[in-house]
């Protein structure tokens, strides 16, 4: 191999490592903002997403995603992708995979049944999110062939696991006491220093989904890769500090969960436009995010009523599809902007629309095929005592 | 420095900071899985297995595991290593040496003195540990010579450890109220989500600990290097899952402190042949190693009754032999399965009998000394009021 | 761009990956080492640096520092950095800066107005640190002129954070309780466990700090980057090892907080000269911070009555400018032990004596004005119920 390939094989492998250790970021986001009672259970889902997507994706959702296109829509799937040439490009997509179904995890979290989840997280890490995958990233899918840009996956990634959220966070339904006498009752993380930890190990693994996304580093790709270590810092940084102050005027205090949440909707919200737009550009995107962010989750929990412990249908289904659409403004190349007019600003709308319906139908068929069967809720009693106790047999916390 | 070389280097560097981040993962598993009175004890095992091992490595261990073989037993030590050609090998050759140390601390955790444990540290370090490493490892030794195959250290490092962890597991003694009437007696450990997220640390590092193994990642290493992570990821993910349906079976709900010893039994197993192996093979050697850990626990703590707080003796020491064991079967080039006969395997089991026998037989004599002289273990009062309060005037947790 | 400055820029982007983590790590220790109601302010404060060390790094502070020198005293402004071929050196920069603002944070933790705190941190980011590292780092400055050496910033970050953090703590003054009838009393930290993680964290990523300052890895920078791996991961060991030693002579016990501490000031002390060094002069650095950090905490602490809840200034401040002189004493090239006379030592002492005055007085001077205006510190119900409810209406912990 030459030293191109090499420097670019050893790019890709160091970032998916990086990409790796974001779903011990996910655990201890969902665990510390949830109730104790049930972090075993997350601790459980996590790490399954993770084993369940890794040997899930080898085994044909590599392939379905990145196989030769049948009709620019799914990949030729083949058992047990082994193409020595091409493991570092397996590993890369493998830990990708496993973030799409891990955003679910988080919706869903605390009253949800084990057995149903692991189903479902199987079902979206080798037929949901490759398929609309395939559109965008396997190079001739029909979302490609229109030009769309998801450089990292704000749509591709984020919004498929934040739209699947949202339908299974609306079909399971609020946890017990969330919602009484049509208002909405504040359910307190146990432990936000821990989320903050997971925060800021997520931010670091971004740098591996973002600048790995290149999937190269030799020759001009080095300066790139430089710019979107940059832009993904500055979004997430101004997303953070913008929350923070939008949290600050709304609630009379510097909000410590919205401050967090921010700086995740200022990561996914970059992610689609990393490579595409100017450090200024960044900022405002996650400026934007760090608006937004603030005012979706309100919405999300006192409008629609619908019970999202950590936030994850705002952070990642509502910010990443508004980072796609900002790539048709902020675009260097064809934003509305920089002089391209709106037709890429449209293209970003068909394939922030296309995908969101494709993960809203096919959660909705697989989580309602799966309600009517085997259920998607836990008893009462167990949700009241906690998951831990009675899914696990233990507590996560003695002493 | 030719451009090939500082790859190398690179690659080197890049995976011993990764392995070395192992540690934190070894102590977050070790105090998560044991009693809040010990965490701060276990944290300065822990630390002090790096620093020790930092500072002994350097001044004779890595010589006399590297340097020129004497008989192919052991290497030539000279004091203080200073070529600095080779810095790079020294920190990725410490970080490991730290490593089998650490895997003891967890096994003997909850009662055991600490000024002891430090002296046993060191001459694990600079005595036990590079003498075996040495016939594996330094190119002319004489398991070298055989045909023994250690890619990455089941054996040289985890069964080292691990057959460690039993002989100081035996002598030490079980902590008070562990076995009563014959019956063994759960203690739980006081914070999974801590465990958790040092098994993911760990996993983490593993990708450091097996791809950096290969020492090289220019040329043809590139894809050595990333079918490394694809071994090791896969093992990893089908020993948490199988442990997760075994201990479903067994005691009625997925366990979750089998689960992530099941992700460590398959890191631990796979460490052997993770280069030698195709993607199915790392999954099936998982998968056997998913099911053993189980069992294994259960034997050593219910029938043995050898009292390992974490689980180490069997990760570490069987699951390492296990694995060693293994690459005779599943090893593409000359391997049972692959058309080559019993003859790797009988070597394989050569090897892992050597260096059991050498782990058991210096540890043995090291603890029974230790044990006769200054002693292995605190007080009774100590040991129920806790290590912390007595061996070092402190609590981790206040407020 | 051509192989070997694709080498460099892969190096420094993955060190700036590490640097970025040790924010986690500064969180983690603040928080551990100080009290539960506390902790929320901690995060976000930490936060904050991260957010407006990035934010304002970019938009001027980088220029300011690597800008064109203007008198050897400042570089040129200009807003915005967006040169696409120094990305990656923005980013590696931006990291650093945000270290030097945190260090402040955690001395004066547990009873400062967090909106004076977010000001602070933006002047030192964007003003104070740029400044004086101009002198040092640019290549025209003039300190560099003088032939000063502090390769990594032992004292042009950590001592700029350790003597800001001393002024601020002496002008906001000590928390309530801790000093009563002229006697020191000692408030515990809420998790030594997380603490502890922490220093696992700055530990990691001092790696990237320190090797990453190379800025290149490509010919000979390749021996040269593993050289600074190994001083600074045996300056560490050093450190906590003679760290646990001397506490354990001092208070009859190994203490957990003085050995941890004591990795982080073989770690600052070791920044100036890890290049200039030998392992053995790494060694004796470590060893000297590891006796310097418990006699120094425990002079601030009972003679100075000066309240530093995690140490910072000691850490920071004192092993910053001890590690500093004496590469005076131990550099290869020019140092005391090997012939070069007091020349070395001389020009040490006058940039760490400049830089401290620097430090020292614009801080003042900034420290002052805001304590005159909007006050420094929260009212005496506020840090007794704890920062968390009345500045972010929230606690870290329920359940």
């Amino acid at each position: 191999m030459d030293t191109n390939a090499v420097l670019d094989l050893m790019w890709i492998v160091v970032c998916g490592i990086l990409v790796f250790f974001m779903q011990a970021g996910f655990t201890l986001v969902e665990t510390g903002f949830t109730r104790a009672k049930n972090a075993g259970n997350i601790i459980m889902k996590n790490l399954m997403d993770l084993c369940i997507g890794s040997l899930g994706f080898w085994a044909i959702g590599y392939t379905i995603m990145y196989g030769d296109s049948i009709s620019a829509f799914i990949g030729s799937p083949s058992l047990f992708f082994s193409d020595a040439e091409n493991m570092h490009n397996l590993f890369f997509q493998t830990v990708f995979a496993a973030t799409a179904a891990t955003i679910v995890s988080g919706a869903i979290a605390e009253r949800t049944k084990f057995t149903t989840y692991l189903i479902f997280s199987l079902i979206m890490t080798v037929f949901i999110y490759p398929i609309s995958g395939h559109w965008v990233w396997q190079g001739s899918g029909w979302l490609t062939n229109l030009g769309f840009i998801d450089f990292a996956g704000s749509t591709v990634v984020h919004s498929v696991g934040g739209w699947a959220a949202l339908i299974a966070a609306f079909l399971v339904g609020p946890r017990i006491g969330k919602y009484t006498n049509g208002k909405s009752n504040a359910i307190q993380g146990h432990n936000l220093l821990i989320g903050a930890l997971g925060i800021f190990i997520l931010w670091l693994g971004w740098f591996g989904f973002n600048a790995g996304s290149q999937l190269a580093i030799s020759g001009d790709n080095a300066n790139a890769v430089a710019g979107i270590v940059i832009t993904t810092n500055l979004a997430a940084a101004a997303g953070a500090l913008v929350a923070m102050f939008v949290s600050w005027g709304l609630y009379g205090k510097p909000d410590i969960s919205m401050t967090l949440n921010g700086a995740l909707a200022g990561l996914v919200a970059i992610t689609a436009g990393c490579a595409a737009v100017s450090p200024v550009g960044a900022t405002i995107i996650g400026i934007i995010a760090g608006v937004v962010i603030v005012f979706s989750i309100e919405f999300i929990d006192k409008k629609l009523k619908i019970d999202d412990p950590v936030g994850a249908i705002s952070v990642h289904g509502v910010c990443g599809a508004i980072g796609t659409l900002l790539v048709g403004v902020f675009a260097i190349d064809g934003g509305l902007l920089y002089g391209g007019g709106f037709h890429q600003l449209g293209v970003q709308a068909v394939g922030v629309f296309a995908i969101g319906l494709w993960a809203i139908a096919t959660s909705f068929i697989v989580l309602f095929v799966l309600k009517k069967t085997i259920g998607l809720r836990v008893s009462k009693e167990e949700e009241v005592d906690g998951l831990d106790i009675h899914e696990h047999k233990a507590n996560v916390y003695n002493d």
